[in-house]
């Protein structure tokens, strides 16, 4: 099926059959997908932390909005961006990219130069509103990775973020929650999303012609 | 081919031929799969000015990184966000949600009443956040649509935005432009990122198992 046709099939499901599991291949696949995703000067400046552990779900439920499909399905995918930016962690990554590519260390650097000089003269705050913003793009592949694999998902924002960041010790790790993706296969019956129509606005008022 | 196999085709194109379009039905596939999207709420608070035209594209280039890039591609896609939320901006959308529906309008006002006590509560300033941070699932799903078509494109932060803005009076349509994605054919002999290895980082780095 094809990239529109899976977007049309998917919808955010608000109830899983909890008997159901997302298998380690289907689950390999959308992280793939994930960390496939373009970010700004490739510096992937987010992870993702993948929940399976019962209790810990429980922990998390605290604050979220939609429990139920917290508790019910089959994996949580927290996406969580750098709290920051640094020469360092830069440095780590170009390192890694030159060491693929079989090139020299620092054959990047006058690029490098110029994107540290910039998070330099930012805020903590700012450079976190830029993390936050990358990770949406991995967050919207990899739910049409899960339509592609026929695996539900919910993008979620309504949760408890010191909740989350506090239970998975992402201070610890210079990271901080920003959305969750839960993964597993729909309750037909209770999710009362699953027999509306989808709906979107119409093209000529999302797409403006110049 | 698959999403993977096309996520792993594409990449951000640096020299675009500029003898070659985009078709238009390509194009229409790349805006579709943008406008399905999932947002928060479902309000889709952003739109997408397609612009064409080459002296539009010229008063453009000021303040972008990669000016040639801007002239040569087929189109600029400008994603641009909500600049905020209003009660009448979420009626409007939620009224056409049920108008499609066949549901009385007003039947989601419990959960509209919810989001407009929030967002009420919330500067411009942190609606824009929002608004723009939903925008980047969009570009990512326009990115993979394009790949899949093997249409090459590039997603920029880097340029202008109160040239942007100002070019395409986004002020007065209550957006702020957020990022572009360039769209077109590669030029494979100019391009110095087409020959080199894709990098991202390991897996096991970027996943944190719980």
């Amino acid at each position: 099926m094809s990239l529109i046709e899976n977007l049309n099939w998917r919808h955010a499901v608000k109830a899983y059959d909890s008997t159901k599991k997302v298998s380690q291949e289907d689950l390999d696949k959308i992280l793939e997908a994930a960390r496939l995703a373009p970010t700004s000067s490739g510096l992937q400046p987010f992870r993702i932390i993948v929940v399976e552990n019962q209790e810990l779900k429980e922990k998390m439920v605290k604050g979220a909005l939609n429990p139920e499909v917290m508790r019910d399905c089959s994996q949580v995918l927290v996406f969580a961006a750098w709290d920051s930016y640094s020469d360092e962690k830069i440095d780590k990554v170009y390192d890694h990219h030159t060491d693929v590519r079989d090139l020299p260390r620092g054959r990047f650097s006058s690029y490098t130069d110029k994107i540290k000089e910039l998070y330099n003269g930012q805020t903590k705050e700012e450079h976190f509103a830029h993390t936050a913003r990358q990770s949406y793009i991995a967050l919207g592949l990899a739910m049409a990775q899960a339509a592609e694999l026929k695996v539900d998902s919910t993008p979620a924002e309504g949760f408890s973020n010191a909740v989350v960041d506090e239970i998975l010790n992402l201070k610890e790790l210079g990271l901080k929650s920003v959305t969750l993706l839960y993964l597993g296969y729909r309750d037909s019956t209770n999710d009362y999303l699953a027999h509306m129509k989808k709906v979107r606005i119409p093209m000529e008022e999302f797409i403006i012609r110049r």
